[in-house]
């Protein structure tokens, strides 16, 4: 029996837990520092544990982890790299989708001093969008382009947001305010979030509007192409919305004065917005991640356009968001308790990519878990 | 010589008294309560006085009012009704542009046992728009329908808002949240305020969008058609961002917990687009008001239309709001002055409309004055 820590029981969390639970080979512990949280999660079936424990301190982190084979980090952004450290430093193989902001390449050397292997960033975008971009490059004897297109967005559209937050509304307009970091034509580029408004049709929603947003990461590091791009994908005018609200002044962090009190400005659009972007219960949503390499093989200019599609499982409850974000961690947590990623070091996901194996597999078991992953290929000019 | 009392000299208030300064049969006395706000006056020509003084106490008021013949009340909508009481208490005629919220019908008997004629709501809209109802109101035998649009709007149009505040934002953000009373086919109606956007065409300006805001104030007592609507003129999409904000909570003026702080979001609303809105030193703008008025006369359908244009004076950098808006008002105090208002009593400017002399003088010496007034009859059906 592999033992597996969850750190972190929230909504992709669990639904890790509950997928990897139900496999009578593994023996799932999740971590939570909320009674509560954990509490809703014992209905979960499968030799499931609970154990409560302060996420933030890396001392009974490294005691927790020292405990089982494989590790989980489904923690906030802002605790993820200390709990990534912790597990390195306890020697556990661990797969992380906490997102944070720091460089995971730090987290190379102290993975191979300690001969574990660690994968980053492994939900949906980041994650399997990078997992695409790294098996379409190895396919190619030179990439040119990779664009990413990602969006997760409610089924019904109500005025005046049409959309609803899948992740916390704070690191919503974070994307919105972040100046993004590119490439075009070989040259590294910063462009304002938000901008860049295009419209896209896809077979599968309807038209929706695109615009640039932060979320290379390491693929502006690991692949060589000359273009790479990524746009967040929303219902048409949401972009400029969001703009109209930016260039007022409602996404500032600087304390304004109001009457006898001083508020930034942001934190009164982070509370508004968390209101009027709240999830409805039993709303279907769906999540929309499309990635587009360029390049050449055997002296052909080729294309290949990948399209992941994926509404809420209206059987489970599960929605789209949790399921690409969760379901690529869970199988890639099982690949390393099989030992399947023997190198010790860092892995962003497109490494993962690289091997066709492994991507084969991954691909296999997403779809076997009822993600739809189309792919498409031709050539060009 | 006629003595004629000025209360509040912000920029309406200023224009009147050098406009009424111009001319030696008056001598004109300038009231404030701000020593800076009267020294930027002094530069004036022709017997213009200063005289600092608290408007906020009747008391002062009374005196003031006491050595003059005539008082114009151009002060802040808060305290303009008390200022009203205090010049009808001291048996003075008056003009008011205040704009107070208080029913100005409650004047009607005071005015009426002092002996006093006093007029209200003498700017552009309400004003000049009163008038050309009344006007149009008197020549027809029935009255059907009465629609008035009326906006000021920067000539350059700046993304995202396009706008430029002439009056004070919290004041504007007022007019888009407070719930608009008219009549429709008889029937008094409440709709919201940002409602009925439709895009009209202008030829002095292109096309504009028309929004229902609380307009009507007197007209809806004193006219009786079947049908008055009002609607504030923006360029297109205005309506659109600012209901986007009322829906989100950012007019909400209910305090919301924000950190350690409580605030209301509407304080920190007034505050950014206080900035975002401010008029910009040397930047023209227009005001455009449209009075459109159906009824019958000798058993036939006709429709009349004035149109009202009027842009920033290059020569003396006064705004067309300053003009529109304080011209009705200084040509009105020189007809009291010349007692050409003989009842004593409340007069809505419609009701200085229903007589040809005087609406007639009062259209000419706009136009004397360089403001566009145009005017079109035609039989309906």
């Amino acid at each position: 029996v592999t033992r597996i820590a969850v750190l972190g029981a929230g909504r992709v969390g669990a639904l890790i837990a509950r997928e990897l639970s139900a496999d009578p080979a593994l023996s799932v512990l999740v971590a939570d520092r909320s009674e509560e949280t954990l509490r809703a999660l014992a209905g979960a079936s499968g030799p499931l544990r609970t154990h409560r424990v302060d996420l933030e301190d890396p001392r009974a982190v490294g005691e927790l982890v020292a405990a089982v084979d494989i590790v989980v980090g489904a923690v906030p952004g802002a605790i993820g790299y200390r709990v990534a450290r912790a597990a390195i430093e306890a020697g556990r193989p661990m797969v992380d989708i906490s997102f944070f902001a720091e460089d995971p390449f730090q987290l190379d050397r102290p993975a191979r001093e300690r001969g574990v292997a660690v994968v980053v960033d492994c939900g949906v975008a980041p994650g399997l969008s990078n997992l695409l971009v790294g098996r379409s490059t190895a396919e190619l004897d030179e990439v040119a382009t990779v664009e990413i297109l990602v969006g997760g967005l409610p089924v019904r559209r109500v005025w005046p947001h049409e959309y609803r937050s899948v992740f916390s509304p704070p690191d919503v307009i974070e994307e919105y305010t972040r100046p993004c970091r590119m490439r075009e034509q070989g040259v590294d580029v910063v462009v304002p979030a938000l901008s860049g408004v295009e419209l896209v049709d896809f077979p599968e929603i309807g038209t929706l509007e695109a615009f640039y947003t932060d979320g290379l990461r390491t693929l502006l590091r690991t692949i060589p192409a000359r273009t790479l791009r990524e746009k967040t994908l929303r219902y048409p005018g949401h972009a400029e919305r969001m703009r109209m609200l930016r260039a007022s002044g409602f996404f500032d962090e600087a304390p304004l004065r109001v009457g006898a009190v001083e508020v930034a400005p942001r934190a009164v659009a982070e509370a508004l917005l968390s209101r009027a972007w709240a999830p409805v219960e039993g709303e279907e949503e769906f999540t929309l991640l499309r990635v587009r390499v360029e390049g050449t093989r055997q002296a052909r200019r080729v294309e290949r356009t990948w399209t992941v599609f994926d509404r809420t499982d209206l059987a489970s409850g599960a929605t789209s968001m949790a399921r690409t974000t969760g379901l690529p961690c869970a199988i890639v947590a099982r690949m390393l308790g099989a030992g399947r990623l023997r190198e010790p070091g860092l892995y962003p996901p497109e490494h993962l990519g690289r091997d066709a194996g492994l991507a084969g597999d991954i691909l296999r078991a997403l779809r076997e878990r009822g993600i739809t992953i189309r792919e498409s290929s031709h050539a060009l000019g």
